[in-house]
């Protein structure tokens, strides 16, 4: 394969221009006064990383949440056919707006609608809107293949949302922002895009993560950029992508995942000139092979060409019942054949385990399954609870020392919070 | 619209050729004794109207039961992807075969099966078979969108199948017959494009039913032939299409419906000139907008190159809710942008209803909203029970004779039931 340097109009498939849907800053007070004069829709913190999300243009050709033409492709075909040119472009997980119905009530039959914040400040205007049904039953059977109860983001984002949803026209006033200290790691794809042509990235390939990075993760990262280079490629540079919205309560939070990212990277673990190390600002559903394909898109906005898939992807238990909620295979096969992603290299990795004969996280080997160790997040929780080291190799040590503090953090709170509820 | 005579060439948009899964006369003894080596897998009566659907090419280019590469295509997208020209086909309901662990554990490692029918005879060979795990929620989720207890075609066929799948290639050792005096309306997609040929149809509108033809119906279809006229066909031919597979208990049977559309064609309600009456092989899912992909793909097999959609298609009353499982007006909006079926004309059309006033059945006018009467199936099965005649004018009265004599031989049935079980 011939090197070249990538070049953000190189990047986009189909040559099309990523939405931008950041009102310029000229207009943001004339937006915002009119704004005023509009019936008003309060976000849940979820609905405005959503909006963050649209805004950037990691979900463009999107130009706001899903009309109802919109939401049907996505639930029955995981992709929309563009009305212009009838190019199809994957869109695998609804990204709606739910109202309830007092809301819908005040809208009435106006054109447009301002979107509010949790903290009442206005976020957005949506335009030339359309209110439809918001069948939840039949939005999460389509979207994660079961309706048990105990889904996260069913349980966070649905089932106390609105019984309708609302499309239109985003135009946002400003860039989103968290205050967090973490607000200059969210670099839009447009400037992901910009730092890959800076360092003359001839090929990017992605690494979606909602976990802390051990050495297994970064095993198979560099055994990609070795593949890239095998393949012809002189610069290949890493996304190393975490996941910084909505996720599940006993996943580990963003802040604490970034810190013990940046030590993988000091440890010299992960190499920093060649890695980039980024916030994604979705929120995150857990369902798998659905989900799998909007992580994937959203890198591609990003101007990522190669996208590295493991086992069981954006999986988790079943909630209800002893197993994996999706076949661990479904989720790379799923990728492979879906629609609109013809052009994404998908590298799929074996698993990585804990090779207690080299005493180094390596990729299994079934020929001699019995010397491999599996440390699950579960696992991972416990040693770091009880104190006890996972075995050498596992992780760098200041990584895991991030993930030490932050247990026992935890451990402290939980035992405040029983003297207090004793 | 220019008129010109359908060939059965012109008809397949991308000039595909249809499967034909019938093994010939002459290789029929060989295939038969080949077949008595081979692991054996029993069929119920609805695989066996599956292996009757495939083998005559209603899914071609299917060409046996689904693998899994086609299953998830099928599940995530409704639709394949051709490996040799990368065009795509839809898809919309898995097409599979299941067997119990006791059955894979019997075939092993083999490489083909015989299929067996429910009555012991071997009906076909499925080759380069693959295994692979039937996971009955996640199916049943992303096919009905729902998995709320009650779904006819899952009480009937998944609940009880075996957790396993078997995908191949399908030979069929002899057409499908059923022997029940209407297999000479069983013609294959090959035989209705031959006689949509001998007819000099120069377009084809397909219209899918499973309940009695009322003159609401016949208003559709022949507004529907009016409207092809209008457009400049010559020679509109309607395929009058009954679902003749399994379908749920209190759905009227077929050889009562048969009787009842000959009624109406003879009563001349619809002209034999220019309708053919043929039975769709296929099973009922009740599957809504994912069915009516199926039930209008099927058709363009067929040779139709129009099909009539109306309310709610495929779609019953949610199984635990008072409510429609579906949006009624999903169907369509689903259809027309369903992916492989860009080139099917498809053709909406407005709700039929009594009209009080002119004492007919007509389209269904909003304005004068009270002057209608809707005579669901409901309470058309309560007129006839209680021998009560329905609103002149509902249905020719051939036609109506036929489901009275039906719905009093159901009640004496059951009048005697309830003395055996008293």
């Amino acid at each position: 394969m011939a090197s070249h340097v990538i070049k953000s109009s190189l990047i986009e498939p189909d040559g099309r221009v990523l939405v931008d849907l950041i009102v310029p800053e000229n207009q943001r007070d004339l937006k915002a006064s009119e704004a005023e004069g509009m019936a008003k829709v309060r976000l849940t913190k979820i609905d405005l990383e959503w909006v963050h999300v649209i805004s950037e243009g990691w979900a463009s050709p999107l130009k706001g949440f899903m009309r109802e033409d919109e939401y049907l492709q996505s639930l029955h075909f995981n992709s929309l056919r563009m009305k212009n040119d009838g190019s199809i472009v994957n869109m695998s997980l609804p990204i709606v707006l739910a109202i309830d119905d007092e809301t819908k009530e005040k809208i009435g039959d106006a054109n447009e609608v301002a979107l509010v914040g949790p903290d009442l400040n206005t976020v957005a205007i949506l335009r030339s809107i359309e209110m439809y049904k918001h069948n939840k039953e039949e939005r999460i059977a389509r979207t994660w293949g079961t309706t048990a109860p105990g889904l996260p983001y069913v349980e966070e984002a649905i089932t106390p949302a609105g019984n309708w949803l609302i499309g239109g026209d985003l135009e946002v006033l400003s860039p989103i922002k968290y205050n967090d200290g973490l607000d200059n790691y969210r670099l839009s794809p447009k400037q992901l895009r910009e730092e890959f042509d800076r360092r003359q990235a001839d090929a990017v390939f992605a690494f979606q993560l909602r976990n802390p990075v051990h050495n297994g993760h970064a095993l198979l990262m560099n055994d990609t950029r070795k593949r890239l280079l095998d393949l012809g490629y002189k610069n290949p540079i890493l996304l190393l992508h975490p996941l910084g919205g909505y996720t599940k309560a006993d996943d580990v939070p963003l802040d604490v995942r970034m810190e013990q990212h940046s030590k993988v990277l000091e440890d010299g673990v992960l190499d920093p000139e060649t890695t980039i190390v980024s916030i994604f600002p979705s929120p995150m559903h857990y369902a798998g092979p659905t989900e799998v394909q909007w992580h994937a898109k959203a890198r591609i906005n990003a101007g990522a060409n190669f996208y590295i898939v493991g086992r069981d992807p954006a999986g988790m238990g079943h909630p209800t019942e002893k197993r994996d909620l999706y076949d661990p295979d479904h989720g790379k096969k799923v990728l492979s054949m879906a629609p609109g992603l013809e052009k994404l290299n998908i590298l799929p990795f074996r698993v990585a385990a804990y090779d207690t004969v080299a005493k180094e996280m390596a990729f299994f080997d079934p020929a001699r399954a019995k010397d491999f160790l599996f440390i699950s997040g579960t696992k991972m929780r416990t040693f770091a609870r009880t104190g006890e080291s996972p075995p050498n190799g596992f992780m760098c040590p200041g990584g895991w020392d991030v993930l030490v503090k932050y247990y026992a953090s935890l451990q402290a709170e939980e035992a405040a919070s029983a003297v207090v509820s004793a």
